[in-house]
């Protein structure tokens, strides 16, 4: 080897023994190329922060031991929510939520999240590293390692800050078949809390109502609570899901399609909290199709019921768990209100956007 | 129920007894908003265009049976390439191949994708189903379904046309433990064809180069290959990578740093295409730092490179692979080109970034 070419190699090894640290106080193309930005972006943040050692490696894939005989499940979201940080979380701990709480309403417990990031050029990096801490804390608290990552860079005015897709593997609970098919006329349907905190904590945080209140979104891991759950009825439960974006109204009618049975609310029964349904009759919302990121629908058979509500209740994700309504056969794939004036109206999927980029 | 009820019922089973049809134009807000424009489009596009029985419940998770006792790989990407379509494919066929390829680089066979589309409001539909279709007939070849998806519509101006991410779940084949802790000195460099073609097809692609050259992304899902390989060579395979963003020069330096052995290329051996040589010469890029979307890196230990070459020839996606390097105990880390003139040169991590959103 020449001397020139030694002292090159002597001067590359000296840079790559420095640890990596990142000292770009904006995102640019480069951290997006797959070079040596790229790298030290996920060594001096995503990996610093992440830390676990699934993902210590840095491979585009984590490996990891399922269960033995488990079932797996498997799914996505995008989160694009805007503003980035609002009271109660931000897009980090939105997206780790809303990925475990997918899993958890078919039965299954979180083993691993990956994450892709798209961040707009000109990102704060400082922003950047709250926002993956808040994933990071949202993912300890929910148990599940952060496995695997990706990163891309779009150019100013491509993005909007940034967006992030996760994506989760969990194992299903052996015994546990969670499926709206399996809804009978007399099942019972419970909320685990209140409705419509995030998706009015977001409108509100966006700062262009003239209102003010102090609504905080209720994003949060619902694992456990689905555990205790499981845990108390079995195959009680008929069905679980997470009242997001659409709310209340949108999942009942996916589960009364699905189970081609009606459903039967009973308003005085749904709990809101009054600022909650202050702020939306103000901008004329129906606190029905609010979306929710920390509460779930239960649908469990009548002799389940108290067993559920007790179980939901002993959580503190559940504390304000109600039974809000029950199935019936007609009209089949219908849900119907039934107001405390004795009245009953239909409530439909919703069309239009009343409430956009909420998660 | 009063009469009016009545009615309203009536229309509502109606209007749902028709099969969802999407008559829009173009994307809307509402498509994202989860109600009935949601509805529709999961159901008349990304259902219709995807279908398979993992994906048909619509629910957020799919669960799958794992195969007993299996270890298992997942993977997420966000794909930002632009433009959406080009010569070889489009962006829903490379984020298909690129979640396959990450998966078969660990040794798994994909078990499910799952897909988050992030689309710009006002984007054509029909350019969606032709998105959407091409993703489906990529997943078909790799044998794999799209189990679960999400949808999310951002206003206009706050993203470009359209991201996709992409996950995978997969199947790591027993015996198989591909870690490039492994590489050992002595073990040869293989690629499985020629450099370059997606991330110049692209360039291309874009028309802002002064240059026209008839060069086709090479993207492609490359499970049957690494089946191939691994059955042909079993754990005499030390480590597989996708020389995806950054090219094999960044690849080399990844598995260089990670065995803390040195790799030593033979330029001459290298295969490019001579128009892709010829694109990267006009426009001062070095192929090696070019992505390719349809090839892999073989590290295997020496007694095994005959069969990994052959293995890697019977495939029609790797007719051109060729053996282009040996892996050497010194320098540590280093990647060194050895030139057709006898001189050799360090091949670092890419600074910059020369090549913005190929994939």
């Amino acid at each position: 080897m020449e001397e020139r070419e030694r002292e090159v190699l002597e001067r590359i090894e000296r840079a790559r023994r420095r640890p990596a640290r990142l000292r770009d106080e904006v995102i640019t193309l480069a951290h997006g190329a797959g070079g040596s930005a790229s790298r030290t972006l996920v060594e001096a943040l995503f990996a610093a922060e992440l830390d676990n050692p699934l993902l210590a490696p840095l491979a585009d894939s984590a490996v990891l031991a399922a269960p033995a005989g488990a079932r797996i499940a498997t799914t996505i979201d995008a989160s694009v929510v805007t503003p980035l940080e609002f009271p109660g979380g931000d897009i980090g701990s939105l997206a780790v939520s809303g990925t475990v709480n997918d899993l958890a309403m078919v039965g299954a417990r979180a083993l691993a999240l990956t994450a892709a990031f798209v961040i707009e050029e000109g990102f704060a990096v400082e922003r950047l590293r709250r926002i993956v801490a808040s994933m990071a804390a949202a993912a300890r608290v929910a148990g599940v390692p952060v496995a695997a990552g990706d990163t891309k860079v779009v150019e100013r005015g491509k993005a909007d800050g940034l967006f992030i897709a996760t994506a989760g593997v969990g194992a299903v609970r052996d015994g546990i078949e969670l499926d709206p098919a399996g809804i009978r006329p007399g099942d019972r349907v419970l909320v685990s809390g209140t409705l419509g905190e995030h998706g009015m904590a977001i409108m509100l945080a966006r700062g262009d109502l003239a209102l003010e209140a102090e609504i905080v979104s209720d994003a949060a891991s619902l694992g456990g609570v689905v555990d205790r759950v499981l845990d108390a009825c079995g195959p009680a439960v008929r069905c679980l899901r997470d009242p997001t974006r659409g709310g209340l109204a949108t999942v009942l009618n996916e589960l009364a399609r699905a189970a081609g049975a009606s459903i039967a609310l009973d308003e005085a029964a749904i709990p809101v909290r009054p600022e909650v349904a202050g702020a939306c009759e103000l901008l004329g919302i129906d606190p029905l199709y609010v979306a929710n990121e920390g509460k779930l629908v239960a649908v469990v058979a009548p002799e389940a019921v108290d067993a559920a509500l007790a179980a939901l209740r002993a959580d503190p994700l559940g504390a304000r768990a109600a039974v809000i309504g029950e199935v019936r056969a007609e009209p089949p794939g219908m849900v119907l209100l039934e107001t405390a004036f004795g009245g009953s109206r239909v409530v439909d999927l919703l069309v239009g956007n009343p409430l956009p980029r909420i998660c």
